[in-house]
């Protein structure tokens, strides 16, 4: 039996989708025979909407529906204090935590030589840019402890350096243990990672 | 920081989807920033087009894109036995087999008290009507083994016996071990099965 084309659309469309393999597919493709048709108006007018109306921030590269991101927009907000992220969802889960009142940089990818990105695929030469201004006293490099993120930590660390050697201080997030792990199941670089940022309590 | 709106609205209506949880739906929102617009497009276009160009066939209530279904709609198939099944899918997962050739009879549900779903809330009376034509020497019970499931196939099989006691076989799908499962984890009642669907080797 042949799945109908209109719904094997669907369910392609779905297969896509990284992490949506092709059984999940098939079960979203199926459930959605059975929902609203303004629901599915609705799921498809806002992927339609979606690169429409939303815009990279022009200060700091988040997602953003203006031209500047609420972030960047917010008078609040420590402008001495950059930290640098990979991507827009990492901005995402640091504004969750409420913890950190300073701007971004959204460098949409990584340093990565094998899938021939380097520094210029990246928003890099824009963050050089925003340092020029000379209010800025700290960078928080915030890449992810991948290989692609460290390099491109060290790189990022290296050129400012190189630049403004002491007058802009260079962090990078912390190691460890996560919150909630076992240190069974811990890896050895992350124990000894936590072993060298150990702390007196 | 917000979530751009547009944005929010696409992380939305992938979080109604069954299985797909708010971590899921927001990384398929950033995700689909970066597919070209053609994708989105794409996407958008097989979801309005689902509804409007599927149906329900006819004859077993499978979904299909003309009148009749492909399964009923070919000469080869043996038309004197009918497998019920709860919904499309399990239609499909049975045609993956290659071992089925008769036709099918979609339910589209399960009788479900709790739901406030009686027979006449899902196709039982098109199976009866089918099976008026006297041509029908077999119908598999095929629902899933879920409470509903069970009690769904006692009640179609009460009614169909009720009526056409001895013309009609009435079988039920074979319960037991699946394939590649480990018997240690198996629960009683699945053991139980097992052992009372034992075969000779």
């Amino acid at each position: 039996m042949k799945i109908p084309k209109v719904l094997q659309d669907v369910i392609d469309n779905f297969h896509k989708l990284p992490g949506i393999g092709p059984k999940t597919s098939q079960r979203l493709g199926f459930y959605l025979l059975r929902v609203p048709e303004s629901q599915l108006e609705d799921f498809a007018d806002s992927l339609l909407n979606l690169k429409k109306k939303t815009f990279l921030c022009s200060v700091c590269k988040n997602v953003t529906e203006n031209e500047i991101c609420s972030v960047c927009a917010d008078g609040n907000r420590d402008r001495s204090v950059i930290m640098v992220v990979e991507e827009p969802l990492d901005l995402v889960a640091f504004e969750k935590t409420g913890k950190f009142s300073g701007l971004y940089h959204v460098l949409h990818g990584k340093i990565s030589p094998l899938e021939n990105i380097g520094p210029d695929e990246i928003f890099f030469q824009q963050l050089l840019k925003r340092l020029e201004s000379g209010n800025v006293s700290e960078v928080i490099i915030a890449t992810n402890p991948t290989m692609e993120g460290e390099a491109t930590a060290m790189y990022i660390s290296k050129e400012i350096k190189k630049r403004y050697s002491d007058k802009i201080k260079i962090t990078r997030l912390g190691m460890g243990i996560p919150t909630g792990a076992d240190l069974e199941y811990a890896d050895d670089l992350t124990l000894t990672r936590a072993l060298e940022g150990r702390k007196d309590i």
